[in-house]
């Protein structure tokens, strides 16, 4: 087997900078779930197919990784089956389990099985990876992280609010610069409503979506060219040509929209989302946006999403409210709100803008030069001290060129060397070398834990 | 679809309380693993099935779960092997990859594919699931989490002084009382060349581990039942006898091997690692015990097992030296070394004897209850600065009844609750309820930060 092993296409090893740049970021958006009050759930990386199957589309069921059954796993299997190359069927009687698509489907199954242990309004949060066998490409990957938060049985719109905070919390601390997009799906339904075409809310939301790409006029053209006629698009024309201040784009809403009662519920809703993430968090970019329509026909109320104003990068945070989020596993009435930090895209945003603090390289605090045997255990017992009092450290296991060992301190960036040698020894003393800039300092070794605490 | 949803079996949900106290367990061991300057990596969750088939022997190869190639699963499956039913080519033919069984190949294969990137020696660190199609029981899963910190490159023993206090750091600071078990493979390789028996070492490791169950007779009978010769069992009684201390014990050993150059040089591997290790720890409970044997065909040196003292429940912890790690896939010559922390025993042994600290309930620091919009607006003002101070906490997201609000303040387990009613609006202030005493008092809302980090 000299073949160079490799990894299944789109899945990626993370190496120990990697990792701690990696884990820099999810700390930061547990601190911030742990702060607003969401804890934390996990659910297994397997499903049963039936939890799975039917939840995302027909395309969705195509991305979902099948496992196949142990044992005899032709048992449930027709030859006609074979025969026709049924593929569908055939994978439903091989493959009882499958691996997750996002975290949303094991949360709803999840509430639904625990419903009665739990305590509403529940709020959860969840980081696992998920995997789809998408075409893997630039920034699309089939094993990536979801950070999702939810609140499941309750309609306040305190809990946008404390999501849209939560988001400014997490892309403040990182040091992202964000706009934030809100939306209420109620307005776009009132919309639809006012045209007199309830039944095309798809086509004109894909239009208003447009407008900036390809202007009025070629909106206007493909909506009747889709059968809608004259007289309903010229409705749509005050809100294709929305602009001013969100108070401004209110107001021509609230005029427009006058005659559907769900339009008017949306704006009402926006706008106390809008006025009061606004009152709590002045000097965040949020801004209506009445093209935003992410995951149309999920999402019941509000909808959110943000995206990093220094990366071309598509939205790196999204989410909303969905009034019905476990029907689909048969109990009603549960709605919830939102959102999704996209873990794998924040980790690209911060790599290209070089936002990761200095001291998160993971290296160890110290390293000790092995000079031999006597040195060596000298050197265990200081590095025994250090770690009681936190300090990372390790000792080069073999006694080799010193040379050779200077040389691994600066490959992992260790900030300081510590060198117990034969003179240190019979002194109870440590040198300790700071290798960024080069000075030396001897230190009695009963005093170097709190020395190094410190320089750090 | 009223049918209750479930998870496949094996696997498990972890609700808040049980995340907390396994997050508890994993962040002792990562804390450890930082401090003993091992570095994180994370591989996919799947792999290649090159990589991972023939490296768990043949019962391991059927306990890995496959999964489906996506698109025409049986474009390369011939009809000949389906009507045969030849299910390993079958399974070959429909799936590239398989979920991980473990967290040593993958290592192996990241070392191998990454070693021009890598400075050797390499400390590497890695806490991830692992799968097994593996029949579930009581204390075993299907989805399981392994803990594995490995030295790669580097022959020292000081690898082996330093992961036996690694775990004892660990240990002591979960608070598990252990017994922690040494051997060497070169003194069973030793015995079994004294006994002229080389060929049968692993019926001569079977017998001595049967010596306390059976008896000295017993193991006797066995091991001449199998063919080996009544000299060379007369020859191996004294190993079967052993016992003193640990020093007495080697001083029998080296007697007895005094033949084996293998044998001498176990015995020195074995002397070197506990007296480096028992200077350095005196009071972890550590002891020579040639019957462990765990992974024969793997170790080449040191063994180590870590039970616990109070619960019966097989080892928590194990691991040992190994050759040729990569070998497998043509890279020869890295020898290592390695342990690993059985979580989900770890998380057994720690609900079974209650050690968990009281304050990891995950619960929010503070709930405040929402008494309307007005006083609503002032509680999201609070907690905001709450939050900037690193105190978790909450609004109760609906203006219901106080009783309800209380209730669930009760049921989450919150240590405060903060009234911010009417009165308290007028004068700038807040009332907080300390959950388990009763008692309340009246804060300043400016002052309710500081406050809090003085009573929590």
């Amino acid at each position: 087997m000299a073949q160079k092993p490799s990894i299944p296409k789109g899945t990626r090893d993370f190496s120990p900078v990697e990792m701690a740049r990696r884990n820099y970021i999810f700390d930061t958006i547990k601190e911030a779930f742990r702060l607003f009050g969401y804890r934390q759930i996990e659910t297994p990386a397997m499903e049963n197919f039936s939890t799975l199957m039917g939840k995302y589309g027909e395309e969705g069921d195509k991305l979902l990784f099948k496992i196949l059954n142990s044992g005899d796993f032709l048992r449930s299997v027709k030859p006609a089956d074979l025969e026709e190359k049924n593929l569908p069927k055939l994978t439903a009687d091989m493959c009882e389990k499958g691996l997750r698509y996002d975290l949303t489907v094991p949360f709803a199954r999840y509430v639904v099985q625990h419903r009665n242990e739990l305590q509403f309004p529940f709020k959860r949060f969840q980081i696992q990876p998920v995997w789809r066998a998408d075409r893997p490409q630039k920034g699309r990957y089939r094993e990536f992280y979801q950070c999702d938060a939810d609140v499941v049985g309750s309609d306040s719109l305190n809990n946008e609010i404390e999501l849209l905070a939560l988001i400014d919390t997490v892309m403040s601390r990182l040091g992202i610069r964000t706009v934030t997009k809100v939306n209420n799906r109620k307005i776009l339904s009132g919309i639809a409503e006012i045209m007199g075409e309830s039944e095309r809310l798809t086509d004109i939301t894909v239009a208003i979506d447009k407008i900036d790409k390809i202007g009025l006029d070629n909106v206007k053209a493909e909506l009747i060219e889709k059968g809608i006629s004259e007289e309903s698009v010229a409705r749509l024309e005050p809100f294709l040509t929305l602009s001013g201040t969100d108070d401004e784009k209110l107001a021509v809403l609230e005029r427009e929209l006058a005659g559907s009662e769900t339009g008017l519920k949306g704006i009402a809703e926006l706008r106390e989302v809008l006025d009061g993430f606004k009152a709590l968090v002045p000097d965040n970019e949020v801004e209506l946006d009445i093209s935003l329509a992410r995951g149309l026909n999920y999402y019941t109320g509000t909808i959110i999403e943000v995206k990093a104003k220094d990366v071309e990068i598509g939205s790196i945070t999204g989410g909303g409210r969905y009034d019905n989020l476990t029907g689909v596993f048969g109990v009603d009435g549960l709605s919830g709100v939102g959102i999704s930090f996209g873990a794998d895209r924040i980790y690209d945003v911060l790599n290209q803008l070089e936002l990761y603090p200095e001291a998160i390289s993971g290296a160890v605090d110290v390293l000790f030069i092995n000079f031999g045997e006597a040195e060596a255990r000298a050197a265990l017992k200081a590095l025994k001290e250090l770690r009681a009092a936190g300090i990372s450290c390790e000792l080069y296991p073999e006694s080799s060129k010193m040379k050779k060992q200077m040389a691994y301190a600066n490959g992992a960036g260790v900030p300081f060397v510590a060198i117990i040698g034969e003179t240190e020894l019979a002194e109870g003393k440590v040198t300790v070398k700071n290798m960024s800039t080069g000075e030396q300092e001897s230190v009695a070794v009963s005093d170097l834990p709190q020395w190094l605490k410190e320089k750090k």
